[in-house]
């Protein structure tokens, strides 16, 4: 039980001192790259978010200066990421209506809630909670998410009116608006969709076969949807579509992000805590996640700690500057580390950039389409979707396999709050289930041998006075008294026996409950005229065992190997237990 | 994952086999014993859970005969017991007032509910859920039950109206009350303790003095409370205490129990859902332990999930007998065993003498003043109150004080049931952190053997090239990033480093989220140039990373023993790892 809170550092002070010009150049390059490609995903995410295009601009200035700052990742690019929108669309849509003024307050609120727990999370070293997201919770999650996301922009791919949080409420809804599917709408929109789609496929191959590096035809390839943003805003300004009810982007308010305060309504705060907590978890498992892979790649390390609070300050920070909830993104990361970014510089260059949009650019995105932005996401979030996975966990784990279709089936049918909370519920429940069931082996001397295994997969000596039993698990309080109806079995079956010894060779812990249960065996034995020993005990269990009286009142001793054990306690005269 | 649901048997089939001349008159005797002895405990409990006297009679015949044919134990006596009635007046009087008729229909109910429960549990095998509730849990819940039922009982030793389901609420309820304190009751009710507790403390000492054998001598002290009772009950008739104020049993129904129909509310069932599984796992836990250790003492074994079976068919009994919760009582039991009960026979005799009492005796129960009924309650609880236990878990284990401390504070503050809910949330919640931190260990060389130990407690041989780790916990999700940091560490640390060795001795099981790390850590490694390893994988581990493609796809091998693997990896000129 060692814990300390953590004084969170200023990463900046290190990797400051290691700007020279080539980082320069090249932080600078990578940041140019990355503003480039996260423009268009800004307002798409924004949009997905239920927030009008610029919150998605907005939510990507101040929380990427506010993480370069304080983040321990050198290449981590923040910003709205696909899944923490769609959480984010879920959790404010309980409270407000899509387009109203009270929706992005309480945008902002999540923002701040979810930005005050990471910090304090970070402060007090809780980032251990996150582990609790078992993977197969996440890629369930992350898998059913994509799914949603894909579904979810239907409606502006067809340019329908629709809504839903889950599948069937989101496929239903688009269904009973088939009559009102926009024909132009629907083919710039799957028409983007099917270029993206052969970019991605296509692009990269021939670029390569065109004599370009990997590298640069892999950055090229990711920039594809620039291409598709391009084509179809200069097609709808020039043959005027919006007229034809294509829906734009619009007017976007040229300038700085607003300085926003979130509504100090305490009643509103409790009911976002849920919400605003699984948002926290899910955007540090991804932003760590993907930090942690890339900086192993330069044998560098993260603090996930002092992440906490980098992205707890980046979280805060879209609340104060009209954004919404952010976390470290997968695909613009990998961007930023292949473009060759070396330091936190890099994301600074891209907040820069994103300024120069908000104050120059936005007119030009008044005539982009929405239903382009709709066929960016698709193409984004259909890389989050794994099925492979389930017969990959199928094979390896039942319970991590339960778990995953339990969080799969409710996050698409439930929707994402209660997908993640029932993921996590059943992966403890099954993972204490199993832990309270212990494999408990009985053993035997293997002849000629020091080395005691089990009877039933070996042939072994043993003897009707001794039992030899090795328990497989720390004994805590939800396998105690499964070990205490596997001796009362032993005893029963065997009327000849004087000894019971456990072999704790695998025992990492003996707690409170599980002590009092030796205590009552070792009881029950020595009231039936049985002595019960241990053997092998590990050092902590040790010396924790002997701040009770458990020791003192043992009515066997403790052997330091099983074999000592069993050739003292049955001592016969060729020097070898009885067989 | 090896599961079968279970076939209730029929004990009596093997045990009635058995019944010759001398145990048939053993069992009589100490039937009859038990029936003096629970009559009054009857009585008393059922007051305690709010519901009229003859309630706690009718609690102690049909689901003693339904026990007696069904239970696994041979000498476990059933009925209501403090605990239970404590839980059952805290559970129905959220929804109906004491002492009206709806209040009865809900006890009622509340039986009904958790028998159902506890006979699906042991049809399902579901036994294993009442390991959750840790014994530090169970303690420190009794112990404050022990002190919540004492005080409970304050307002019947003095003769006041009070209320109150918490420690607070009761003591400001008594206080606002003592204006209207009776002399005279409180002079039978302290009387009476104070003789309870002169005869528990001094009379088994005289008696044994003055020639009676231990065991009698232990079980005439036990009988004690029959003496105030009579003398009490006595005093009442002839002097007329009632008309002075004195609060006696009054008018019982004589007569069999009533056939009663539990309502069929399913909203009210919803809601008596959640106290009906604490009651139904509280009184299988109480139990089971003292129907394990008097079995123990016999050599005998009881079959946990057919004690659910015979606890949920007793409670169903009692559902539509008229009575309310019941469970095995561990004084009860004590004293059935001690008399020399050898089978359920002794609990079917206690049975019949407990309807020769709703036939005969409720005439005589008239006058019994209920003060002296709360006074043999509150000598019966104070043997649950430990507060040793305390002291001993604080030294023995700081998690599982801070749950038994949650447990108590929240049971005497804040009612029965959020006691309990909070203790198992902790104290899983504690276990969980705990093994989320797994201990990892650098082990080295100990030279002139084939072992390895912990580079920080021996003097041990280790090589800039290759780490050896030690992992003393299973892996699974809770704590797979935590081997993930430790390798980045190590690796970080030794820029020399080529080989990393898991040493995987004590890891019982490797989940899928673990799989997931062990193959990102390899990947990592393996680009940052250096080899994953594993030694001494156990059997059941290996089996399940052969299924999947971990194995092919690790950069480094799978070794027998640590021993080839530091051997192998760092060949030197002598055979040794170079130091």
């Amino acid at each position: 039980m060692s814990w300390r809170p953590a004084l969170p550092r200023l990463p900046i002070l290190e990797w400051g001192r290691e700007l020279d010009r080539p980082a320069l150049l090249d932080d600078t390059l990578a940041g140019v790259i990355v503003a480039v490609m996260i423009i268009p995903q800004s307002l798409a995410y924004a949009l997905l978010a239920g927030l009008p295009a610029q919150a998605g601009l907005y939510a990507s200035i101040v929380p990427l200066v506010l993480y370069a700052l304080l983040g321990s990742s050198r290449v981590l690019a923040v910003g709205p990421v696909a899944v923490v929108s769609l959480m984010t669309a879920a959790a404010v849509g309980e409270f407000a209506h899509v387009h109203t003024a009270h929706y992005a307050e309480v945008a902002l609120a999540l923002a701040l809630l979810s930005g005050l727990m990471l910090t304090v999370m970070g402060l007090l070293r809780l980032g251990f909670i996150a582990n609790f997201l078992s993977h197969p919770v996440i890629s369930g999650f992350i898998t059913a998410s994509g799914l949603l996301i894909a579904v979810s922009q239907l409606k502006t791919l067809l340019g329908v009116q629709a809504g839903g949080h889950t599948l069937p409420e989101m496929l239903i809804s688009v269904t009973l608006q088939a009559h009102a599917i926009s024909g132009l709408t629907a083919a710039v929109g799957f028409g983007a969709l099917v270029f993206l789609l052969v970019v991605r496929g296509g692009l990269n191959p021939l670029l390569r076969s065109c004599g370009l590096s990997p590298r640069a035809a892999d950055l090229s390839a990711k920039l594809g949807p620039i291409g598709a943003i391009l084509v179809t805003t200069v097609a709808a300004a020039a043959l005027d579509w919006q007229s034809l009810g294509l829906k734009t982007v619009g007017a976007i308010p040229a300038g700085l992000p607003p300085l926003t305060l979130p509504t100090w309504d305490l009643a509103l705060w409790k009911e976002l805590a849920t919400p605003a907590l699984l948002i926290s978890i899910v955007g540090f498992v991804e932003s760590v996640s993907v930090g942690q892979t890339l900086a192993a790649k330069r044998r560098q390390r993260i603090d996930p700690d002092q992440e906490l609070v980098a992205l707890g300050a980046a979280n805060v920070g879209a609340a104060f500057t009209g954004g919404f909830p952010v976390t470290g993104g997968f695909s613009r990361s990998v961007v930023n580390f292949d473009a060759g970014a070396r330091t936190p510089l890099a994301g600074l260059v891209t907040a820069a950039g994103i300024v120069l949009a908000t104050l120059l650019l936005t007119p030009a995105l008044f005539h982009l389409p929405q239903a382009t932005l709709a066929a960016t996401i698709v193409v984004a979030v259909l890389s989050l979707v794994d099925f492979k996975m389930l017969a990959r966990t199928w094979r390896y784990s039942k319970p991590d396999f339960i778990a995953l279709a339990a969080t799969m089936a409710l996050t698409l049918l439930q929707g994402v709050e209660m997908g993640l909370v029932a993921g996590v519920t059943v992966s403890l429940a099954l993972h204490l289930w199993r832990t309270s069931q212990p494999h408990i082996a009985e053993v035997g001397l293997v002849p000629g041998t020091e080395h005691f295994r089990n009877v039933h997969r070996h042939q072994v000596r043993t003897t009707p006075e001794l039992v030899s039993l090795r328990v497989d698990e720390s004994l805590y309080f939800a396998n105690a008294r499964a070990i205490e109806d596997r001796i009362n079995d032993a005893v029963a079956r065997q009327p000849a026996l004087r000894h019971v010894v456990l072999q704790c060779s695998a025992i990492n812990d003996i707690d409170a409950s599980a002590l009092d249960s030796l205590q009552a065996i070792d009881e029950r034995l020595r009231e039936a005229g049985l002595q019960l020993h241990l053997s092998e005990v590990k050092g902590p269990v040790m010396d924790r065992l002997q701040r009770s009286d458990f020791l003192q009142r043992l009515s066997g001793r403790v052997f330091l190997t099983h074999y000592q054990a069993v050739m003292s306690l049955t001592p016969a005269v060729d020097g070898r237990p009885r067989s």
